[in-house]
Order: structure tokens, then sequence, then C-alpha cells
């Protein structure tokens, strides 16, 4: 055994960052490359997958019956189920982690001259569907589709998976890549290598969220109660899709996510524009100096301190470098000219955190509304955070940066003797949010999922640094304090969240080939 | 006869101004003071208003017990027969109108000797009532109401007004100020003449609108089908509150009302927050920059030229001088600490074209927002106008003043190839709206009026050169081409267009005077 040490980053909800360096055992030495695993070949990888190929859309299809919105609990103990089923006949030992929220799952296993333990994170539910938004009948019900000759998506016969199978063809329905396409292709890969007699080289955990897509309420709490259970060396996040390349990917962390909200007053009741209008201030022009003070015309904050702390050392530089972006691209499918200067480029822009206007309001506009001087107007933002900004932090620097234009900042709704004081009032509420979470490049479980996904596809993964979302999973990850990586696995047009959700067979094999390489890699 | 020439301020819809001199022969020398006309002093107008109070009081309640909601034209009809009837025992030739709109009454009668004729403006119609929002069980059924000790208003016996009428009693109900009232105060005035049998020193006509509250969209086309019955001399508008201290109150004109509405645009569609912040531009911030720009920090707008033609000459700052405002009053009732310093005072003010955001909207704040940038950010105005500054004029030079700041402005929505061409982008929708009106302080209309109201009260009216809001009669007006002034008679807490609209009964005793004052004095 020996110790390898390595930096993970994690910020507090409290506010104050701290570095911790934990010492965790590692097994390269002793275990890592057992002698008792055959080495898979990455060619053989692919004989293999392709063989399980028909299980894999199969299993699927099984799964993607279960409806599986978190506002129906009985639907979720259905999914949980599913899973007890389909872990426990892989030998996996499950429990139901009971709390006040919907229950997690979590599945174990241990393998020979395993040392390491590895924890995967997976949800079960789905977002709510609508059917009449859907091009099938039953969202639930797994359809298979090509794209025909006039380029548009046609239905095919299942049989048509025995003969020949197009990468291109996608199949339809609820979860089929968030996420239950990505649990499938782990417990495929178990099979796979299960039928080569062969094991993992670590033990493994699975935990599956049952309400991820509400937010996941019940996590902190679950892992308040059953944190021990939960203990690993380092946990692979399988949510999301891929870089846009469609090239295998890891994402070494994500943004948090504060945010405030702003409200500036003009008459304590909406006053007729004509009797009032010269006179009476009106909160519009007030909100948008406040606005407009915040960024320049390139889109960089102008609040003092904004986008301190952060650098880029050259490995970084190379590795946002080395992702296979396209502006071009990018602006034509977001329809815009220019995009805003933070970064020299789009990776770039996510290493900074970016302050954004999420919806902003006064009175009525169009039908409704009125002639009128309206009584106040709201603005409210999010900052996406990246580890070096704090939360409360930023929350702060942006009151300090409205005070500076002029105005009384409040905690609370002013009161008539304040707003008789102040001729300028900002009510702020402010909330320290989620912090971000981002594993350095230079460390074990990088170093190893990198080097697993290089050895069996052509190219290096695509390696994020940090993408710009925030998951739920991050005061999860921040509170066991294990050093964590997303593997996404699914085609980034797999219209998650939307009508006509689908996986690309194409990453059901690549998926299942990643798992296979990370389950057969020495760490 | 003798030539009385006087400066008419009219702005046509397209928009050039124009200073019409007109001439109109006046009958001063050969009619006024009529010798068969005898004088009624002050006091004894007095005595006579009071004799008339219960009869007004109980026309009025007979009037407001007709529901009067222009969406339902039956009810509006019987509005109509009823004010038939009430100026046909008065003498009065009546014909009812037809458009394809409601049907607006004329009413019109001479007299011997009277070569001038007046044309009076009231409306018929009142604004919708939810009853479940008033003191009273039905706002169609007038309430006596007086303060009792603890100052609450509680009912009065009808009986009450038989012994001694407390003029600060008031009567509830729908369209008691707004604006029946005024109606009965002209009707009562003209029986009070009558019963001292004397005649007004003009011919009357009187035109009933019977949807103003919807905006009068008859009133256009009645003029145009029936112009010649309009025709008149000079024209008196009824309606609206007195100047807040109740003083008799004269408004000489009222400003008109242009408006337009920018909207600003980032990404195509909604884009999160995190995988694009920083990158993608967000409309809110471009939307808040146009709009700073805007106006500094006194509420002046800095749109260039925007307040160009506007000066006051020495008796027009004497008039606005002797308005009894009260600074601290105003502010106090709106809850600011300043006011805007477009003028020097409140009347100043409304001398000056106003910039106003009506409405303010990008995506949704608070529940149901989202973690995006949106794609678009949308802010309405209105300008209210004074005669020197043309509509259609102010919404060009806003223009202008937006493309100042480096946006392409385009009076359409932006297609693909224009977002992807200009970085900054405003869609603007303009309309010249409504013009403004104003009759000099200096001309026979007001110089009469002055007169009329200073010899039978105590002190001179109130003079408003323009009032801050903009009344649906004002095409009216201007199509007539008749000099015209406002003659408000009811008290400004009436309530009007909101629930438990009230007359004050000194109003009511008040505005008989006034309708006595200007029927009697010679013109």
């Amino acid at each position: 055994m020996l110790f390898n040490n390595f930096d993970f980053c994690l910020y507090t909800k409290a506010g104050k960052h701290t570095f911790l360096k934990s010492f965790l055992f590692t097994s390269v030495l002793l275990f890592g490359g057992s002698a008792s695993a055959q080495k898979l070949s990455p060619k053989r990888m692919d004989v293999l997958v392709a063989k399980h190929m028909v299980p894999a859309v199969e299993e699927l299809k099984d799964y993607v019956a279960l409806p599986n919105d978190a506002v129906n609990p009985d639907d979720i103990l259905k999914n949980v189920t599913w899973a007890e089923n389909a872990f426990g006949k892989r030998g996996f030992q499950t429990t139901v982690l009971q709390n006040t929220q919907l229950p997690l799952l979590l599945a174990e296993k241990s393998f020979p001259k395993a040392s390491k333990t590895i924890l995967f994170y997976f949800h079960l539910d789905g977002q709510p569907v609508r059917a009449n938004e859907w091009q099938q009948k039953n969202p639930y019900q797994m359809v298979l589709r090509g794209k025909g000759e006039d380029g548009a998506y046609q239905d095919l016969n299942w049989n048509a998976l025995q003969a020949n199978i197009n990468d291109d063809w996608r199949v339809f329905g609820r979860s089929t890549s968030d996420d239950k396409g990505p649990i499938i292709m782990l417990l495929q890969a178990l099979d796979i290598l299960q039928s080569e007699n062969q094991n993992p080289l670590f033990n493994i955990k699975v935990v599956l969220d049952p309400a991820e897509e509400k937010g996941s309420p019940g996590l902190e709490e679950a892992l308040e109660k059953y944190k021990n259970r939960f203990q690993s060396d380092y946990m692979i996040v399988m949510d999301g899709p891929m870089h846009s390349s469609n090239r295998p990917t890891l994402t070494l962390g994500c943004r948090g996510s504060a945010g405030f909200t702003i409200t500036t007053y003009g008459p304590i009741t909406p006053q007729h524009s004509g009797h009032y209008g010269n006179y009476a201030p009106n909160p519009g022009f007030r909100l948008a100096k406040v606005i407009a003070s915040m960024k320049d015309e390139q889109g960089r904050v102008l609040v003092e301190d904004f986008y301190d702390g952060i650098s880029f050392d050259e490995e970084a530089k190379s590795v946002m470098a080395a992702v296979p972006d396209n502006k071009g691209d990018i602006n034509a499918r977001l329809v815009i000219a220019e995009e805003e200067k933070v970064g020299s480029n789009y990776q770039e822009s996510l290493q900074y955190p970016s302050l954004n206007i999420r919806g902003m309001r006064s009175a009525v506009v169009g039908k409704g509304g009125g002639t009128i001087i309206p009584e106040e107007a709201v603005a409210s933002f999010d900052i996406r955070l990246v580890p070096e900004t704090d939360g409360q932090r930023m929350v702060d620097l942006v009151k300090k940066h409205i005070e500076k234009q002029g105005f009384a900042v409040l905690d609370h709704e002013p009161g008539t003797e304040e707003r008789m004081k102040y001729a300028q009032i900002v009510y702020m509420q402010g909330n320290a949010g989620t912090p971000a979470f981002r594993t350095d490049i230079n460390t074990p479980i990088s170093n190893w999922l990198r080097k697993a996904l290089a050895k069996n596809f052509d190219k290096d993964p695509v390696v994020i640094r940090i993408m710009g979302g925030t998951v739920p999973v991050v005061p999860f990850v921040q509170a066991l304090n294990v050093p964590t990586v997303l593997v996404p696995l699914v085609n980034i047009d797999n219209n998650q969240h939307s009508p006509n959700e689908n996986l690309r067979l194409g990453n059901l094999r690549m998926g299942m080939k990643t798992c296979l390489s990370i389950l057969t890699s020495p760490i």
C-alpha cells in the first residue's frame, strides 16, 4: 500500500473555501493489474459489447416501461424494486435506504483482491411527460427508430436489431438517456465481464437517487443517516450528455450556483403616468441603472473582485484547448453574432463565475398593461460559481457594488420611514446556494479514468475541466469528501427533459465499452 | 358683434403641429349682460342651490340606480333614455346619434337673445363594479354616509338631508362622481335658473358619451357623421376631479400620449444559464443599457431634443405658481424621498413631455422561473406629450437615441440573418398616439370662465395650465377645432375607477353653483 495524496477542492455552504488535503489508501501496487484478471483487448471488448446490444436494449425497454416521475411515490418504488432485482441477480447486496423522502437504493458488491471501492451514482427517476407532445403513443413504451431517406425518423420493428444494428438508430422513451440508459450500460458491462469469468478490479457501490429531477431532496438526509454505507475511494457520476463531438468524455467538476433578487421602488402604489409622469420616480429606470452598471459591453462583470483568484496553469490551458469546440457552430446554434468575451473561448468562459439575469419584471407588458408608473421593478439573478468563488462572498460583492451606485441596500422591504429617507433603495435577497466542485486534472481518479478511456478508444477522451451547469449531487459529493468525476455516456441531442427523449444505439455501445474499460482498468 | 381672436393649439395625429388662428364671432357687446336677465348675487345663488340639494341628490340617486357598464348595451340604452327624459322635460330637443358603436345623446336648447353656443361634454357610462369590494350591497343603490366620532364612515338615513346638510357627508355609488354627478349639477342649475325665470346667456348643446370608460370608441365616427350637429363656439368638458385643494378649478388642456415598446435579444431560445453563462449574451443587460441611457439620476430625459421648444412666459409661470400644490404632501402621499427634477415644481413638471416605463419583462421572476438566459427582454413606454412635442417626432428621437447607443434598431422582429449580423439589436414598435391640447390662458373662453368663477366664489379658481393625463375626448376636441376647457366639479378623493366611488355633498353644492355661474356669466 502506498499513500497517494490529491487536492480536492471543497467549498462549504457556509462559504469560506478550504482546500482539504486527503490521504487515501490506494491499492495500485498491491492489487492493481491483478494477475487473476485477464486483459480484454479493445477489439475483444467490441465483440463482446456487440453481443450484448440486444440484451441491453431489451433490459432498457423493460426498465423504461416503469413510469418514473417522482411525484408518484408508488411508481418510484416499482423502479426501486426493479433495480433491486437487477443488481441482486448480479450478486449485489441491495439495501433500501429509508428516509423522510423517497428511499435511495444502495447496491454493493466486493470482489476478491479488490481493495479500492468505487461509488457509482445514477438516478432512476425521470422528468414528467406530456404524452401528447411525443411522437409515440406512450413515452414509457420504448420505440426503435431510424432515419428514412427523407431524413425523418421512422419506427423500426424490434426484429431489425437481430440482423444488423445501425449505430445511428435510436431508442425513444422517457429516461432512455436520463438516466436509465447508463444504469443498463453498467449492468451489461458487468454481465460481459461475468461471461468472460472476470471480475472488476475494485469493489462497487451503486447509489440510485429516486428524485434527481426534483433536485434530490432526500440526498443530504440519507447521507447523514447512512454516511458509512457510502464510504468509498472515488465516486463516478454517470449522468448527463457527452461532449457535442460525441467522443468519450470526462467531466472533472461542475459550477455551483448562488443567486439574488433585487427590487427597486417607485411610488408606494402604481400611479397614473399622466398625473405623475416627470414627478414620481420610475423603479424601472432605477433597476436599469443598477443592472447596466454590472457588466461592460463585452459581457465582462464590472463588480469589483468578481473574478479574483482565477488563473490557469499550462496544463489547464492545454486541457481546455484540446476540447473540440467550434465557436462558429455554437454561435450559429444560439443564433448570435457575438458571444460574451469573458473567456477567450467557450471552455474558458466556464472557468469564471457568471452573472445572469434569470428574469425581470415591472408591472405588465402587453395585454393587461396600464399607463402607470409601477410601484416596483424586480430582477432575479443567478451567479454560477467556480471553486475559487464562494457563493456568499459573491453575493456580498454585488451588494457592495450596488451601494457604490448610490443605493441604500436593504435586506428587507423598505418601510415608510426608509422610503421617505432614501431616494434610491434596493431590497436585495441573496442566497449562497450550492458551491462548485472541481477535481484536479492531475489526481489519481482523473489520471486513472483518462488512461482507462484512452487505452480502449482511438483517441484521448475529451476532458472538461469544469462543466457550466450545477448538479444536485454536489452537496452529496462534498459531504462524502470523495474525489469525484462525471462520466457522461449519452448523446448530447438526446432531448433530455423534453419530449422524444432518446438514446443513440452507438452511444449504448460506446457506453458499455466505457464501463468495461473502467471496470477492467487498474487503479 | 366683434371679432375676438384666440390661439388654440391643435396637433394632428399626423404629427406636425400647427397653430390655428381662429376668428369667432362673439356676442359680448350685443347680448352680453342682457338686460332681460336679472343678476343673481353669489348669496342668492347659495340660497337657491341650498334649496336644490335634496332634489339634486334624489335625481342623482335615480340616475345612479341604472347600471351603466358599457359592456352591457341594454344598460347603456336605459341610461340614454333616462337622459332623454331628463333633458326633454327641461325643454331640450334630444337626438340619439346612432353609429356602429353605442349611440351618443345630443341635447340642444336655444335661448332668446343668445348668440353663442356652448357644447357641454359628459359621459353617462361608468367603470365596471365588483360588488363584493364595496362597502355597500349594491354599488348602483346610492347610500348616504357621514363620518362618525371614530372617523369612519357610517350609513345615514336619507331623512337626515331634510334637517341639515353637512357638506362633508357623501353619497356613495358608481358614477356618483364620474360622471353622473356633474350631469345632475348642470340639470339642477338649469332648474334653478328656470325657477328664477331666467335664461342661460348662451345656447346649450350637451353631448353624452356612452362609453368614455372604454376609451370612447364611437366618438370620432359620430363626429364624422354628425359634425354639424356639434358645431359650437366653445366646449366645456365636465369630467374628472378638481384640484386637491378642492377649490373651483379650470383645466386648460391635457397632455397627449404616445408610446413605444422595445425588445432586446439573447440566444434564439432560452439557454441553460450554467452551460452558457458567460457566453450567450443576456437580453436583460442590453435592455438595461438602453434604458439606463435614457434618463439621468434626476429623472431628466437624456434623449437629444426631447424638451425642445418648451418655454414659459411670465403669465404661464404665475399661473403655475398660483396652484396651491404642496410638495411635502404630494411626496408623503407617494411615499417618496425625492421627486424627479424635470420641472421646478409639480405643475411645471407636467408642462414637459414625460418618458415612462409602463412595464418590463424578461422570462419569469419568482415562482415558475428557471435558471436560464432568456431569449428576449421587453419594455413598454409611454410618452406624455405636450402641445410642443409631436408624438411621431418624439418616437423618432428615441429611435435615434437608441441607435447612438450602438444598437441596430429594427421595425420588425429580427430574422436569423440579422441576428447573426448585428451584435446588438432593438426591435422597436412605436405609435404616435393621441396629441395634447392646451387652450391658451389669455383667450376668450379662459377669461370668460375665470371671471365667471371668480365673481361667485371667494377666490380666483385654480387654473391648471395643462393636466398630466390624457382624456379620450381629445380627438373629438381637435376634430371640432373648438376652444375647450375642462371644468372638473367633483372631490379628488372620490374613488373614481375604484370601489366606494362617492361624491361629497359640498362638491355637489359647489358644482351647482359653478354651473349657475357659467350659465349666467356674459361671454
